[in-house]
């Protein structure tokens, strides 16, 4: 949309566009406006698209709306959006919004968006939408047909069908492509794909986009304990949680609280609450290595020159830590890496670190030789980075596993998490090797 | 598939099971037999399963099993493959095997894998493939669905087709679900959704990936500066080069070369490799921060305890930046952030820079006092904290944006590229106050 027609708010123009306009790109153009203006703009929607444009909109601005319309309304486009978006519109909004939202909406629907609210953050039950198409086994792939044509407007997708039996049991799937191709008086029971790949509303929500990933899927079922189709998740959601799952653990992994807003749209205020609990508390944790520091006081006071060496040896043992880490919590994300790996890990990252060790001995050797430094004040700083290195790795490697086994975010375990015993460890390592090599 | 059933080697139990198997789980048995029993169990596969089997296997084992296998039978599984898996396949191959592969299979569809390998990696049009429907607009609804009838078989999806004209020049997509709920008589130029969303053959891989999730997409056309179809990337695949360009970041952010394959499969020798050039590059670069502290070694003896500080201040300062090197990068990558906001995120992060340094400097402050340091100790070390955070944001947010700019990955300048600078101004700044405040 020309930005210059919305400043000109000459409204017959814009309605014009609106209508000839993508969803998503209404929603952009509604963001972009101010409160009223949007609002207005809203309004001019017809109810359905309305609905649609609704479920694209950032938290804040749904909340400016649904302000601004009456309870009418805003019962008129709850009922139309699809379940799993309701659900997580009323999850974001105040609790004063949450009590009119409810209250305005169709018995029926306020009793379902209850229910979904109750499945735990994160699960398949939390993402999941109930607007799918579910056909009987003893349908012909005519009366399939003539079904969803029926039943398939207001449905998330259509092109994978749930064959499922009296008490909900979830017997197979079949896709629109099958019934297409297949012929008229075939029975879905008998085409449909027994094969099911689905999840349980309580599996993790980041290990369901694996399956979709891996399996290339459209849309997964999601059942119950006793296997009874309650919901399902569609890719749409699947990329988008795939997304929010990487972007949360970059943020932990930086030491940062993940926030869902995008960066630009996160007040100073925010973003510094998010960063300051973690940069104080690896602040304070260094007051275990100005500890070592200070206890080897003497010792440095007769080699000087050792100093020099420690941010070198502690910015390489973070490093190679880090890189142990990173690995292991992505390994463990996309699950091609699990607990049950750990000594297999472990051997695997102490000749990793032998090796990449070795070589910065190596060079790090040959520059203090350069630089003319004594072979053993060489050998002690040589000994200490590739001890260092192999310990880095060690931790980096194990300390997600262990966050992992005990059920915790193994992203925490990344390199802030492990600093500090990094940090300590290259410490303890170069003073004690300083002490008995160099005799000090 | 029971493993037990494996090891007794019983094929005919084998190929029972195969034949009531997903295509993928196929796949991963395959990949956890030995060479010989994977090829014999391949060739057991139905022509058309192989194919699919074939494409979701590793680059290891597809290619164990192309150097047992007849020229014809490669012909044959190459054939029947998609497009894009197949140039998958090649790209990955010794030339020698490509030269075999590229031999066996008919000229035509040779001349297209020639010619989709030449487009640039990382690009929409390395990711293409050519199975897909087109429809002309004339057609009617009824008339489109026996086209698809008739086509759709070997066709990557049937769910979004494209309306081209005789130049093939794209007018519109068309939806089957618009076509289910349509009238029989309805004309595709009629129902087709003008409203396009494609991508340039050039365009990055990754920015595509940010369409789908934006919009929803099951598919997205490709076309070429004459605005004609050349292709189209399915969701499948924009989920995996999402999850792949989430992997390569989490790779170059923790200063390793990316690898595409899973950790437990690559080895000790490659993933050393992978490590330890940025290990060598970032501990050399540590020379800067030693020559540093050399240069105030005198100023250090008169306080020694000053020392002390180094790693706490360094570790602060190089924790702040790359909190804000790494939601920039992420921001970059999603497109929410671009070049062109620098301004506007560097007086952001700068804001965030003294909330949070100011936080950090009165926890520091409180902690010093109680220890027993003297005011003007504490002040210069709290200084040094307050701006060494400033500094370190600063550079951490305007280094991946310059990176952007001048067409670089802005990830290269995450928390180890940025490292060596933050390190060394935190020190300059600390000796720097050391000196103008405690004169020595």
């Amino acid at each position: 949309m020309d930005p210059e027609i919305l400043r000109t708010r000459n409204w017959t123009a814009i309605r014009e566009l609106l209508d000839s306009m993508n969803v998503v790109d209404l929603a952009d153009v509604l963001e972009q406006m101010e409160g009223p203006d949007a609002v207005r703009v809203f309004r001019m929607l017809p109810k359905d698209t309305a609905a649609e444009v609704f479920s694209y909109l950032s938290h804040d601005t749904q909340q400016v709306i649904v302000e601004a319309i009456t309870d009418r309304e805003v019962g008129g486009i709850i009922d139309e959006l699809f379940l799993d978006d309701a659900v997580d519109f009323i999850e974001e909004m105040p609790a004063n919004v949450v009590k009119r939202v409810l209250a305005a909406v169709p018995p029926e629907k306020r009793d379902m968006i209850n229910h979904f609210l109750n499945y735990p953050e994160d699960s398949a039950g939390s993402i999941m939408t109930v607007e799918y198409v579910d056909l009987k086994r003893y349908f012909s792939v005519a009366e399939a047909f003539s079904y969803i044509r029926k039943h398939g407007v207001d449905k998330e997708t259509i092109y994978t069908c749930y064959v499922i039996d009296a008490s909900r049991k979830l017997l197979g799937t079949v896709s629109v492509r099958t019934l297409l191709l297949a012929r008229e008086e075939e029975l879905v029971g008998d085409i449909m794909d027994q094969n099911i790949i689905s999840a349980k509303t309580t599996e993790d929500r980041e290990a369901l986009t694996n399956d979709f990933r891996k399996y290339g899927l459209l849309a997964m079922p999601v059942v119950d304990n006793e296997d009874r189709l309650v919901g399902i998740v569609t890719v749409d959601d699947a990329l988008t949680v795939q997304e929010e799952e990487a972007t949360e653990d970059f943020s932990i992994m930086a030491a940062i609280s993940p926030s869902e807003e995008p960066y630009l749209k996160t007040s100073v205020f925010r973003l510094a609450r998010n960063r300051v609990l973690w940069l104080s508390l690896l602040m304070l944790s260094a007051t275990v290595t100005s500890a070592i520091i200070n206890g080897f006081q003497d010792a440095l006071a007769v080699m000087p020159g050792l100093i020099a060496f420690i941010p070198m040896l502690m910015g390489t043992g973070g490093n190679a830590g880090s890189q142990s880490s990173t690995l292991v919590i992505r390994g463990l994300a996309l699950e091609e890496v699990s607990p049950a790996d750990a000594s297999r890990v472990l051997w695997k990252e102490i000749r990793v670190a032998c090796l990449c060790g070795g070589v910065l001995v190596v060079i790090n050797f040959v520059r203090m030789a350069l630089m003319g430094y004594s072979l053993i004040v060489s050998l002690t700083v040589c000994l200490a980075l590739l001890s260092a290195v192999v310990m880095a790795k060690s931790v980096g490697c194990l300390l997600p596993l262990g966050a992992k086994r005990l059920g915790l975010d193994p992203a925490v375990m990344a390199s802030p998490g492990i600093s500090t015993l990094v940090d300590a460890g290259t410490l303890l390592l170069y003073f004690g090797l300083a002490k008995a090599l160099l005799g000090i």
